[in-house]
């Protein structure tokens, strides 16, 4: 993926949306959002989906999702207090793993002001492994669901 | 304040409303809300007034509003992925300071979570000392639409 | 407890300490730490008192604390990327709620920056209510030994 | 940078190190730092060394540093209440722009946890460009002393 492919993401990229209102603290001595916010956001998405439409309930759910990859790349900055629009892909799906885009967009713009990937890998609560038959159904279901349209990847 | 009283608040005894989405990682291993989260959420729904309504700009407004106290008291969870009202009243405004009561509701949910208050001192930015004449004017109007009715305090 | 006793706190009051680096992200846009870290870190230095000296256990300890009320005052500024001292004590310890007190020194200075107390009431995990026995021995022991002397309180 | 490369290095590989102790709020519902935590942390050792090593003064310097792209790979939790060690290098130091890589370790423990990167471009405070001479030779200087060994990258 070259970084200009990136930058020129729109919201129509994407399967899934959320709207996130920034907080007062998100802003740093510099006066727009801090860089590590962004993948505050990227969780709280993410597991906003899986909790919604994938049937995950954190604190029981026999499979966890354990974070094993992640980056970002920062295109603009974003200014509390701005309404970003979080928007959500699965760029691939794997037995018990997967690997997340999301472009960060601001309420009334249409270019992306940055762009992350994170990768999930589902495994078992206790044990920390994954499942010997990869991540439950309904996850795959939930995930397939927004999988990105091949020819966009 | 009794405690009684603070647990009986509702929506229609504040003045301004922030809708806010919550984050994965405000849930702490309890798998609710922290407690200092609240802050960050008291501090946003705030800072948001007094920029969009009380023209205050962080970066260079003359004054600055520093806090010299706050508190909650916390009557029952709430978990992400919940979207919380702030909502915001004024219950004394001094010549340089102003004490602000917060309300946080769940949506859907009638009785307060959380009810919480903070102190801002507005400092000069450099000096970090009130202004002899007090907090700007603008400040003083904004702050005084959103003052509690005197029966209610 | 009157604010002046509040300022005159000396890390002497307390008979817990634990220095914590501050981070990057704990300056908020006026350049110093938001007052919302102050309660990360009472909550920091508290939990890791109640995990080394109490036997807590929080992904399975029958009891957990849960966060009833809290509070701060603010003296003066701490900005990164300096050291502070987190400096505990208990002031009240009833049959199922502790009252902890948390004085917030910068390493090279005497006086304290913020002062805060916070409210713990010890519930069992899956009932989210107290026992009826009140905290376990264990906790109860290891927060006698922080207790305040009675004629600083 | 393989995978394998990664999760062999060691402490003696970075040359600038710094201790930080974990909060309550870095672990999240699964019990371990949030994957977010470890940009808060990277944010932290990199700008501590800035401010005191290369004369970084973030409310005035005529430069800033913003952060362009940053990732993460992620090996093995850590949970509060460890003590963590940031490990600091230089992978490429540019005109106006610096590589950051970061090295984290638990107290006690060889193996490192995780190791990410970081770019930081350094750019003029109002108009937000880099400068037409690049970053200030003070900047220059310091980052120079804690590039990596040429051998090692």
């Amino acid at each position: 993926m070259t970084l200009d492919a990136l930058k020129s993401r729109r919201r129509r990229d994407y399967k899934f949306h959320l709207e996130y209102r920034t907080r007062w603290s998100d802003n740093d001595m510099y006066h727009h959002l801090n860089n590590s916010i962004y993948y505050f956001l990227f969780d709280s998405v993410v597991n906003a989906y899986l909790i919604q439409h994938c049937s995950l309930h954190p604190p029981t759910s026999s499979q966890i999702g354990l974070v094993v990859h992640s980056h970002c790349d920062y295109f603009a900055p974003i200014e509390f207090p701005a309404i970003v629009d979080l928007a959500l892909r699965v760029n691939k799906l794997g037995k018990s793993s997967v690997s997340y885009e999301i472009g960060v967009f601001e309420r009334g713009q249409e270019a992306a002001r940055a762009v992350g990937e994170f990768i999930h890998v589902f495994v078992d609560r206790d044990s920390r492994k994954p499942g010997t038959n990869g991540m439950p159904e309904k996850l795959k279901i939930g995930l397939n669901k927004i999988i990105a349209d091949k020819a966009k990847l």
